[in-house]
């Protein structure tokens, strides 16, 4: 196994105290229950937004705690859901009068943990909702879902949920804008790797050298199906209409493209596939107004991408051009 | 080969236009020069600051060009330096009265195309100087380079010599600015895995299973030595100890600390190190006061990473601290 790690089991606290340590400023940690807060949250007159999901995305979640987007992060063991009770102290520690919006991506295991902790939380007294985000639409239900796979695209609903948190938006209207956003959000990736859990010390499957995945899931999940690579042109080509026959997006549309790095794909290669979407795209009549290049959703060290195209109106493109200060930063 | 590519050949072009296709309202793009370049440069009133270097770096140096960093960019083919027309043509197009810095690392091929190419500059009656980075401690001398080789401790270069520029310096200071700040850096990299140049389609070394190079070059050139994988601490604590040992650093000093990826290394890694070394240099009394953890300086694909130290003082500091706008930005 070629990877950076101490104690394999101790690869989420190792990661989550090295972050804790870079942002000594803005971030507190507690060990104990996997917790990345602001370190000026809660506030009383903003909704509190909380993520969580399994380790091996960074950096989602973990990475995304900050002023115009998240308040806390809570992520469990690599690739699996937090625990309930770390949920619920995420929840207690962060509750606000305004109330708490648990954002989660729609795996089945995330979303029992979500909920029973959202129960727990309610029966304290705190005033709290779930909102599950599902962008993916390489497959119906999966290896650990039903319905759709949360994946890339949750970004874009922690920035638009993040802005308007920030702005003093009350829950109703918080919730109203994550629906929105997730609702006009859409992902596939490919992946031309398997990804290898420290602990497991091997990879999650097996990949020819001429190989790819189409469709794979974060976790090293089965796509649509595997074929010969291609050229990227020839790759994009196929995400980008799937992308666009699945809202469906239309002529003249204005669009957010994401093109994302699963971990172990260098960024020139993201920045070639990035022009062959914008190409795409303008073929269709589809312009791209916002640009996202990098990683902002990883499966470990996996060799692949994904794209992600957001449908603009005004409000969704003037929270996601607000301000966010947040641990994750190039420069 | 697994990459995301068209042709192998046109690697660099379709990577800069997807640079310049993600950035349309700050960047403008030659194609016929590989330069990418601020669309508001030159001003008169500031020193303009150039870098080039071979592509394959990403996002060194084409993505750290915007307000308060680099004005104009002229990559190589992949780990080529950049021929010496495309250097005057940067030189020519970002002329200013107040003169031009290029940033160059040294190597022997970028040293001889960057210094011919102020020679004819000069002749052309434009103000220019060439400034050379070397902070990497691993060797003196190797395949590509006399003296020691300019790596990912560039970047603290680029950022200074930036923001000086930006607030109109003039050019003795900003090349006095930027050799203090080369002067006051040392890195040093490890890496698990060689590298893939796409026209190539076979790493350019073999490395076993088990095995690490200490002091990796970024073009995949040989280190210290190669030896067996250890823990992420162990390798932290031989790359701190001769970093640190190299300068000297001393109890009490202030420090910049960057962990950087070499391209196919994942976040969560990075912070594992980030961590490691913080720890390690708290032991010496050495305080880390400014975090970088990211992809700075790749080596295309490999698996592997560095750690930069630089010195401060209160100048170093306020001009790191200083505001910049570039490409490489993950939220």
């Amino acid at each position: 196994m070629k990877k950076f790690v101490n104690d394999p089991k101790a690869f989420v606290p190792d990661m989550l105290r090295g972050i804790a340590l870079a942002n000594p400023d803005t971030l507190t940690y507690l060990p104990e229950f996997n917790l990345i807060m602001r370190s000026d949250s809660p506030s009383q007159n903003k909704v509190s937004v909380i993520q969580g999901s399994g380790s091996g995305h960074e950096p989602a979640h973990v990475m995304a705690v900050g002023k115009g987007m998240l308040d806390g992060a809570c992520p469990g063991d690599v690739f699996a859901a937090p625990p309930t009770d770390y949920i619920v102290e995420a929840t207690r520690r962060l509750a606000s009068d305004k109330g708490v919006l648990l954002l989660v991506n729609n795996y089945t295991g995330d979303k029992m943990a979500f909920e029973m902790a959202a129960e727990f939380a309610t029966a304290e007294g705190i005033h709290v909702r779930t909102l599950f985000i599902n962008d993916d639409i390489a497959v119906e239900d999966s290896l650990y879902t039903i319905g759709r796979r949360g994946v890339a695209g949750n970004f874009f609903v922690m920035k638009a949920v993040g802005a308007a948190a920030e702005a003093g938006a009350d829950l109703d209207e918080v919730e109203r804008i994550g629906k929105k956003v997730n609702a006009a959000t859409r992902t596939m990736g490919v992946a031309l790797s398997a990804c290898t859990p420290p602990a497991k010390g091997t990879p999650l499957f097996e990949i020819a050298e001429d190989e790819m995945e189409v469709g794979i899931g974060i976790h090293g999940e089965p796509g649509r199906r595997r074929e010969k690579i291609k050229p990227a042109a020839e790759i994009v080509e196929e995400v980008v209409e799937a992308l666009i026959s699945d809202l469906p997006y239309e002529d003249g549309d204005d669009v957010a493209l994401m093109v994302n790095g699963l971990g172990g794909t260098p960024i020139s290669e993201l920045y070639i596939l990035f022009g062959n979407a914008h190409e795409r795209l303008a073929k269709h009549g589809i312009k791209v107004t916002s640009s996202y290049v990098g990683e902002y959703c990883t499966a470990l060290d996996m060799v692949g991408m994904s794209i992600t195209l957001v449908k603009l109106d005004s409000e969704i493109e003037s929270l996601l051009a607000a301000p966010a200060q947040i641990a994750a930063r190039v420069f």
